[in-house]
């Protein structure tokens, strides 16, 4: 087998390695896209909706807006591990089988949010949202796992590649996934309370994530 | 931290800016091109259509006109959005962590609009209106704010952009918002009246938009 | 406003107008992506099916063999066109607004075929065989326009395009328009013959395409 | 017709053909992008699910577990194919009509993965695992009938492809319908034993993909 057939994860970047990256993260975001889109289709006015008049119609929609908040919020928090995604495949310049199933991984829970969403908005109790905040915590951890299997001795990323911002890559992730772990836990408490946790956190999440994009992205 | 990995919001147009650019144009095009794909999923004969004859179901297939308009229209709309953006984004040369939540909030209206076309589809009243419109409306002024925030004092855009150019791009959507707004007012005294102002001004919109193409994009 | 930025519609193919078509052919290929794989949404065991044990549900999978039908002929269909798409774009090296309208009018009717599809799938009668042939001959049309918008005085093509070829992939879409509209007129005679109508001709649009294709694509 | 407007299949490496693959490995990956994001629409709580208490809702959850497990399965599957097509078209330099078309036929398989995947979710019995066994092991087949029709007296790649690399590359989905092959079997014997072998013979795949893809991609 040529050598110029066989780029090895080691490589120095190529443009075959580009290539490949190239696909795998339009798979991502093809597959995020589509989850984000998805969300939509859970937004559905029960069969049987008096909406004929206005009124009636008014509070029809009124009457399902859990599942407005749901939807924002799952995309919202999608778009948050989008970004994350789009942040590290920047730096990251090689891949190897591990990163591409650790990868279509994470996209498997990604996919799943519809459906977890999709729960919460009708069944706002604390198996919901272990469902649901479930579901962000592994995909948060996944994002890691990502994340610290390619810096692992510079093992995908350049060997030049700042430490302070591979830290700070794998910390964000970790917050988010202290965020919904709280959240589980408040649920069994008072499932207001563990919505009104997504928010502050999620604000704060944000905040600092504005700093890591105008510093390093 | 290298200046090389920090390819901040000032920086010249660069190779990683393209990149990420590239990736954020993408991720919209998907979103949108799945929010105008999945407006057939609303296109239903009702369960127990009695289509087993041709009469019957050409009947049935009638009974349901209401809901090609919606399709036809949203379509329309979001294509029409989809060029806009498609327009701005031409001229947007880097990207901050402001631009990319702007243009998410943009597209969690543009994916919304399934639901509101479904609903418009289904109860012509002037709640249907109010949601359908309010959500063009919002989608409007979300990709005026894109434009805005990318131009103001060209932090986004390159320097020597056209200043008629960055004022022409500004106005569409303000049109496109003011045909909503005046379909939501008049969709309370009549609404056939309200889909008679959408007709006349998008064909209006279309018109103008021509010139723009023909001169600008 | 600077020359730099308006790439008209006559000037000779810049990185600019390349970008454009880029994101014109992204987003035709993926909403012809979504509306073909959504087609397998239409199958679906009618709700209260028997199948727990196999022979039941062989049974019923058997029952819905119309819908395998229609699955693998819009597909096919879909697939066409968008070879057919794909073979234009080759050729053309500029747009202006009225190729973005007549491409999103062409893909509005794609973008409709899984509903076509299922109704026919159900209601094997001559208004479904008039919804689902129609659908197609209007795509098959519009097709078309694009290629003459775009060829006519070389408007959207280089100057030197071969006549002949200009010629030969105009007159596919004409084919398949004609198998539609024979199989419109031969549904009201007899549904089974509409079927037989769409294999024989098809199968001839292959063996001419794969000359195309091996010729000129 | 000029010279220059025809890469025919045997042309060396062009940019022509180079965008030509490009569109057809963009509209393959969102068509599998599609398929695989879909899978979670099969999970649904039936209907009229007890799920106002947590108690209540987390047995409604566990009830549908073997949609979950064909989620991930399917999942899977669908992403084995993926990186599989992804090897594959790193090594195919040209295309005409015949790859086209079985590509095609490749893709419609793969996006038909969804409705099968729901059939086995829901009636665990031998029909159901012929059905999705046979549908894994068409797909199989025809990934193996795409690179068999590229690599045949170097039709569609570099005459210097390594012949190893052409040999193992063609044995990986063999084994694959194998496995499935094997399931169809057992599932007449005992649905449990069929599974165990998917789970088994699958982990065998990745093992020896591992070493293909770190050796060879």
């Amino acid at each position: 087998m040529g050598e110029r057939a066989i780029p090895a994860a080691r490589s120095r970047p190529g443009s075959e390695d580009e290539a490949g990256l190239e696909r795998i993260i339009f798979f991502s975001d093809a597959v995020m896209a589509i989850a984000i889109t998805l969300l939509v289709l859970e937004i559905r006015l029960p069969a049987g909706t008096g909406g004929d008049d206005a009124a009636g119609l008014a509070g029809a929609l009124l009457a399902i807006s859990s599942k407005y908040v749901a939807y924002a919020l799952s995309f919202f928090v999608i778009g948050l591990f989008w970004i994350s995604h789009h942040l590290r495949f920047r730096y990251i310049r090689r891949y190897d089988a591990i990163l591409l199933w650790l990868n279509l991984l994470f996209l498997m829970v990604i996919a799943f949010v519809p459906f977890a969403s999709s729960v919460l908005a009708e069944f706002p109790n604390p198996t919901a949202f272990a469902l649901y905040d479930g579901t962000m915590l592994v995909a948060a951890l996944l994002s890691d796992a990502i994340w610290w299997y390619a810096t692992w001795n510079d093992r995908l990323v350049d060997a030049d590649l700042d430490e302070t911002l591979k830290r700070r890559i794998l910390s964000t992730p970790l917050k988010v996934a202290a965020v919904f772990a709280t959240s589980i836990v408040l649920s069994f408490v008072d499932v207001h309370l563990a919505r009104w946790v997504w928010l502050l956190l999620i604000f704060g999440v944000v905040g600092r994530r504005r700093d890591t994009e105008s510093a390093a992205a």
